[in-house]
């Protein structure tokens, strides 16, 4: 019993440690990028031993991944599931427009979104990095597209609509708004977007639609 | 004579290495950020004396500042002037969004759309790069709103739009289309935009418009 105790201490410990480590390494990344991340940095950064750190994540990829790994988790719980709370169809697709914006807008990361910064650094740069960031953006529209998809065949949005691209360009609208909302310190353009996604989606929506709250 | 020949020579000199300096500059900055430029790494890239390259461009701040005024002129030339031989009006704005594109694709700089990188790196960052980078990207946007609101005065685009918005929601839809492309190295994706933009600007164009191009 004793040792199971000691033994279960030391896992959690060392899963709290590694949820800290985590969390400012999302944060450093959001700001300064996942090429800033060190474990040198965070040993230093959040009074661990480097030696500590390192046991955790091993070589700086590691780290770069586990942190990429750590932002989806955030994504999908600020994100998808508030998103998936709204009923399917129209609204839905709505609902994952205004919980992105309100996820990029809230001060979860001091750098806005992770992907936005992610995406950026690693578009030009192969490795698992890479592909790690990749297949997250991959996911995201996958999703987005199926919502659009779902209204299609609901009847709530156009017949003529190709769900691959209006998802794209809801996502592109609210994506460059969240980046200059960031570059030019004005929360106007989280608003903004909200109007435009919104008055896009009602070009798109059919008479039956229901009402986008 | 000798004395002015050699000094013509010398500033000429002088000129040619801050051009390959600033070309290498933007090259690296569009794969791996601004901040990753120096000094002692441009110098031993381009095999020049540190000691030379310290004294065209001083602190890392002055040689970032550099190159995003060097690309700011690589995008004039690349973007804004090719737009501005179509005719003012939608084929103007047409020619703004194709243009971006084609720059876009091209293998300029190996990272892609240099405006992209940096903005991405230094939205939360405040300083005069920041700052540089937030200008040009204003400028850009301001370009775009007044060729909207030109078609709209000569009754080309639908005097309902509002031209702000129609230019940011085109933007955007090249911006992120150009980010996938290379995120997915998939370059299908500057064409696909290119639909995008025609098939938003035929929503908004009025009976008499000309056809874009």
């Amino acid at each position: 019993m004793m040792v199971e105790t000691k033994v279960d201490g030391r896992v959690q410990r060392g899963e709290r440690s590694r949820r800290v480590i985590l969390d400012r390494a999302m944060d450093i990344a959001s700001v300064e990028g996942l090429e800033s991340l060190s474990v040198r940095r965070l040993a230093s950064e959040l009074e661990l031993s480097k030696s500590g750190v390192f046991a955790q994540f091993g070589s700086k990829e590691e780290l770069q991944l586990a942190t990429v790994r750590a932002a989806v988790e955030v994504f999908v719980a600020e994100v998808v599931k508030p998103a998936r709370r709204a009923p399917v169809g129209i609204r839905r697709v709505w609902a994952l427009a205004d919980s992105w914006l309100t996820y990029a807008a809230a001060p979860i990361f001091s750098g806005g979104c992770f992907f936005l910064s992610a995406v950026s650094e690693f578009d030009a740069r192969p490795g698992r990095v890479h592909d790690a960031v990749a297949a997250a953006r991959r996911d995201w529209l996958r999703l987005y597209e199926t919502a659009v998809a779902e209204a299609i065949e609901l009847g709530e949005i156009d017949a003529d609509a190709d769900p691959a691209n209006l998802a794209f360009e809801l996502d592109a609208i609210a994506r460059v708004a969240g980046q200059d909302a960031l570059l030019f310190d004005d929360p106007s353009y989280y608003d903004r977007a909200r109007r435009l996604v919104r008055a896009r989606l009602k070009t798109m929506a059919t008479a039956t639609s229901p009402v986008i709250p």
